[in-house]
């Protein structure tokens, strides 16, 4: 294998392929970024097992020489510390050749690296998804519906199932339901094009990583699932996560009937109300706060015996129904509220011990339910 | 106690105070910020009894009303966590006021805290230093003096003298040294007001956090020596650490003489071939560079038998004298080229086995010397 490559556009997809790459990887090939060189361009392949990147970079980018294959071949080279070395050398292009033994040469300017590679043949084969029946989506769209679900999902392999984010297809809706069963969140989007009924639950960790890596410039995703995988492809990406294995649980028997009290909210007064009384709560070691509806003027507080006490007001827009007290994890609403893209909120809540629901006022498209608290 | 205060101030001001507070301080009353109200305005004390930090902000700054004392008092409140709360207010203003047990009332806005204060005489007394005999420096020459001669201080407990700084006063000239017993670092200045000798050792970690401190917008600080302690007064700071107590090693027989060889270099070109050799040196485990000489292409490498090997080449801009070949720690190198302060660095070679030395070019106020490393 021997070819050429300009250095900046280099690093950047490097970059991008060391995001699906575990420095505590199983298999030690998987510390490494496979190199495969053709005549049409290159291939740079991450994989940590759960997920796995290939990135394809063509001859040429936007009417520019990015690179000059003079061999074909691959070879398997230590991500990080491939990537770093590529990052520091002093020259605007950089070249590799690799020998028989999958020694790799790498010179730039006054400067040569010659690290031990691996044979490529023993990097395991990514999982062939079929690119039929794509669901494409805006990136836009993509990037809020993972900003809207994400956090919710659960940090504990107790149940291993809820790490994932559920993305029901049926009737040409996709419902993405997130919940660690203290909270849930939910994001609803109707779909222009007619797809097959899904469904699958995507691991929380590959949808974050897919975030980072999605950039605004490009403007579709193309979905494509198969039964234990699942393909984004956006650009010259492509981004491939194993589905987890199980049933979801249905979710939707959750949802209160007949609210209590609706308050209706300027989301950014109350979320920072919150995060000023829950440095009081973290303090503490509790996290909870208290909610007190009466009239217009909802108070929050918080008491920790040793520390001290705090006490904050909001003004509601609205109120419906009358007087309630309700304690919830301060954590909890800041992620509610934070993913409700919405300067107003409204709040439902359906008796102190019941759970309460968010929602943007005027929208159904996203629904966050929070356990309360006993302390009443 | 009772007073309010101009929120964005009293952040900044809060924040330097931070600067000595240590999270883990063994006297629990020293993870608090102490406040002293008088009619003259606000002191804010920090301190974790290496280094304490004395802010005094005035009732009027540049015209401006900052603060208003209703009545004047003391008390101690929890360090970090004031100063988040601070920071999170709603208001521009923020209300103090303490009762006679110390329980301190927080307002602004609609936000109402209420924290158990300490009694500010438990607080320990700061050191007092006669403010007589000042040395006064320019604030750009004092952080280039840090910058110069800190980093070379032992992190080691072994010889605690050497976790100091030696600043050394003799016949109007300031020689500042710092050594690990690996590399050593001297930086001179000749002073131009008369002065008393002194020989004290400053701690590395009080000189690091001072230079936190110190603005650019301040011209001067004032530096008064005590018996033991040193205060240094930037503006309404007040900055004070212990002294270490021993005696500083004579370091000036370490100086070896007539070199061997001596390189004219690029320090920028110099430093980043060595960056990226270090690459390999770290991954190696040993950080070990080899250098050679001979005509004006100097080589630089390292080897580790697993990973591969690097070869930089760096052309001299001057030569004296003929082959050698020597290794040295890569980090002791980079420290002491980031140290000079200058784009050409001149290097000096005794023998394989000695120490060298490094100097910005025409320049003898910057010295740092390195030990080989023992490889051939």
């Amino acid at each position: 294998m021997e070819f050429s490559i300009q250095r900046d556009y280099f690093i950047t997809q490097l970059n991008d392929t060391l995001k699906a790459i575990s420095p505590r990887a199983t298999l030690p090939i998987l510390t490494g970024i496979k190199i495969d060189a053709t005549n049409e361009g290159i291939v740079l392949t991450g994989s940590d097992s759960e997920i796995s990147i290939e990135i394809t970079i063509p001859n040429q980018v936007d009417g520019q020489d990015i690179i000059n294959v003079v061999e074909p071949g691959s070879v398997v080279l230590p991500g990080r510390f491939f990537v770093d070395i590529i990052k520091k050398l002093p020259g605007k292009e950089v070249k590799l050749s690799t020998n028989e033994q999958f020694q790799t040469l790498i010179t730039s300017a006054h400067s040569e690296f010659n690290l031990s590679g691996l044979d490529p043949d023993q990097y395991p084969l990514l999982p062939q998804v079929s690119s039929d029946d794509a669901l494409q989506l805006p990136v836009k769209v993509l990037k809020n519906i993972i900003a809207q679900t994400n956090f919710a999902v659960s940090t504990s392999e107790t149940r291993p199932v809820l790490t994932g984010v559920n993305w029901l297809i049926q009737q040409n809706e996709l419902i993405c339901t997130a919940t660690d069963s203290h909270r849930l969140a939910v994001r609803k989007l109707k779909l222009e094009e007619e797809i097959e009924d899904k469904n699958v639950i995507i691991p929380g960790k590959a949808l974050a990583e897919l975030n980072k890596i999605m950039t605004d410039s490009e403007e579709h995703i193309d979905i494509f699932f198969a039964s234990n995988q699942v393909l984004f492809r956006v650009g010259h990406v492509n981004f491939i996560s194993r589905l987890l294995e199980g049933h979801y649980p249905d979710t939707s028997r959750l949802f209160p009937e007949n609210y209590e009290i609706k308050l209706g909210l300027n989301n950014s007064d109350f979320y920072h109300a919150i995060d000023r009384a829950s440095l009081l709560a973290r303090e503490g070691g509790n996290n909870v706060i208290k909610l007190s509806t009466g009239d217009t003027q909802i108070e929050l507080s918080s008491t920790s015996p040793e520390i001290g006490t705090v006490k904050e007001e909001v003004t509601a827009n609205d109120v419906e129904g009358g007087n309630l007290k309700i304690s919830f994890n301060s954590k909890y609403m800041m992620d509610a509220l934070k993913a409700i893209d919405n300067e107003e909120v409204e709040v439902e809540f359906f008796g102190t011990m019941k759970p309460f629901i968010l929602k943007p006022k005027d929208d159904d498209t996203v629904t966050q339910l929070i356990l309360p608290i006993r302390t009443y």
